[in-house]
């Protein structure tokens, strides 16, 4: 059996898993939470004690004093004999651009790419070099991968990763669409296929993943098709506190209105729009759906959301000519009966069917239509961590 | 019978027509080019001397004189007895705001009102203004008409025409989409129910202007439900030399990038984008067609054409919940059988189809897809000119 650590990094929080594998038991998981922030919490979890976690609670603890306290307790909680157990450590990285295909095991050359590549990605791969470089401090001998949020969207055609901006901005600046939220769609649409029983290159198939940052991804003949994330993931769908796609004039109508410089407008387009923009009350669609009856603007933050996976489903569907599966996941793609009765409701005429009795799902893997649907619909709980740790178990196999 | 004048003009050039209403017969027509500019032309044509229209050059011709020249000619080439016989004078206007839901007869106050909103069209509001107080030195007695290119999205449901945006950008700056090409889509919508003997209202409609501006539209219960152009006309379809949506983050990265205000990168999205600079050849689709098999670029531009109005019907089916007529208008869309059969295929597995034979027309009202289709497809040629005299004869009826 071989131990791997699934590291999954964002700038202020992180989640981990540790994995035996090719069995992909967990047995241990945790997180650390305001990460270089005051009262930053650290929790780890082992699968035969859940009710009896270990937390610790410290201010402003670094990114290094967060991995020293990962394996430390790992260690201490009787989980291992030695840290050293650890053979494998994955890492997401957000940005790959278009040099990583796939996953890649960090060497000096690899880990100067991702510091190039952080232009794309200024407040997350600054952060997951820092983590991978502080793992190889502890731990020399561990093989260390970093899994690309973007790979997948490196087979996108043309067609559909180019913007139709002056074709110099692509070769010169790198100006095209990356796309986000690789790891979750490669794992759900996986996922679907083995549960259907159908292999993916034979299915023409939508996966939405809708949490606090939300994205659509169509897949023809095994790979991906189309998404709707871009050169960052501030494009596509209406999100939590991200506008997705607006007029591009408006960027420059507001920066010039509230004379505020492109950062700021920035800023404000993925921290203050989306559902919290909109309803002017809150980011988290919960919220919206236990307000949305007394306060017409929750109301209609919750229809503007729907009404922009409509219209990217619809689209997916006329670029795939046709949809065999559509996939739920994420946090609102997971929990919300009614987000996914409202998408399925609109998109009737297209084959989409839910049954009611089998939509009160909430987490957990289940074919949501009605046998007689065109389109199959189902939820699957997405799972980025398993999905690291498979590369890199399947890097460190291929590498021996 | 009422002479009635249609004066469609943008920042540089003017087309205009004069009708005898409400017969709706064109008794001249011409246009200015390059006014205000050297080797400013002038042209008048009239219906039964096709081959020998009456034409003026001079250098730099101002707005003023662009006016006396049209009236004192068509006085000259023997078309009117005295200028005064003109009734009626309307005139397109690109930006109505919210404040106009139909075409409005020239007042003070609607002047004013005309005025404000030149924020929202700053290089076409203030040179409709110009004409229109030209014609009124001229011509006091004259009912003038403001005929508006957005009356007709005012009427969008909210979850349409807002952006995912703090819900303040609204209310104190009025940003919303306000769409673009109004009386065209409005004038084929109305005239493809027409010429299929069936009321707009029954039918869900999806109009696609396809010129060198480019923009769809989604008509349901006979109203409009939604439309691509946004703001401004930037956003959208892929056009001529406009990028359409693109990631707003782009805005800033190029802005930043090039160290280049708001103001430039605006510039760069609207002229030097789209097929333009995608091809890096040429913003029309003739050109590109022409030279598609040896430009690989050339070839890419049209593709990515096309696949944008793909996504945009997908998407407005999707909203429609179905598709009876789909219609095709201007430059493009009326003379492009090679991209309408492209268009029509990858929407065939939602019922668009195509007859190769009924495809080949140009510029003339017909229907294309062959009886069995599900969805009805035609090319009906736009009209503005005449949708602009309609809407003043309305007017000046309902005024008496």
């Amino acid at each position: 059996m071989t131990k791997i650590l699934s590291i999954n990094a964002g700038s202020s929080s992180l989640k981990f898993k540790l994995y035996e594998m090719p069995a992909e038991t967990v047995i241990a998981e945790g997180e650390v939470e305001r990460v270089n922030m005051p009262q930053s919490q650290f929790k780890l979890t082992v699968p035969d004690q859940p009710d009896r976690p270990y937390t610790e609670t410290q201010d402003n603890m670094t990114y290094q004093e967060a991995v020293s306290t990962i394996l430390t307790s790992l260690k201490s909680e009787g989980v291992l004999d030695h840290i050293s157990e650890i053979e494998g450590i994955g890492n997401r990285v957000v940005a790959g651009g278009e040099i990583f295909k796939d996953a890649a095991v960090i060497t000096p050359t690899t880990l100067n790419q991702i510091k190039e590549l952080a232009k794309f990605a200024p407040l997350h791969n600054p952060v997951q070099i820092e983590y991978i470089e502080d793992f190889q401090k502890i731990l020399p001998n561990a093989t260390q991968v970093a899994v690309f949020d973007t790979s997948l969207f490196t087979e996108l055609p043309a067609t559909n990763y180019l913007y139709p901006l002056p074709y110099d901005y692509y070769e010169d600046y790198g100006a095209r669409k990356y796309g986000a939220h690789g790891t979750s769609h490669r794992y759900v649409s996986h996922r679907a296929a083995e549960i259907l029983n159908r292999p993916l290159k034979d299915q023409k198939m939508i996966t939405l993943h809708l949490g606090s940052g939300s994205s659509a991804t169509a897949f023809k003949d095994g790979r991906a098709l189309d998404t709707s994330m871009g050169f960052t993931p501030l494009d596509g769908l209406l999100m939590g506190t991200r506008s997705g796609n607006i007029d591009p004039s408006l960027v420059a109508f507001l920066g010039q209105k509230m004379q505020m410089s492109y950062a700021d407008v920035v800023t404000i387009l993925n921290e203050k729009s989306g559902l919290l923009g909109v309803s002017g009350y809150s980011s988290d669609q919960r919220d919206l759906e236990n307000t949305a009856a007394e306060r017409p603007q929750s109301n209609l933050a919750l229809e503007m959301y729907a009404n922009r996976i409509v219209r990217y489903v619809g689209a997916y569907m006329a670029e795939l000519g046709g949809l065999d599966t559509l996939v739920f996941t994420a946090g609102v793609g997971e929990n919300s009966p009614a987000m996914r009765q409202t998408i399925a409701n609109q998109l009737a005429f297209l084959g989409v069917k839910v049954a009611d009795s089998l939509n009160q799902v909430r987490g957990k893997e289940q074919i949501i239509s009605p046998a007689d649907a065109k389109v199959t619909t189902m939820v699957v709980p997405t799972n980025e961590e398993l999905m690291i740790a498979r590369d890199t178990m399947r890097l460190m196999t291929n590498q021996k």
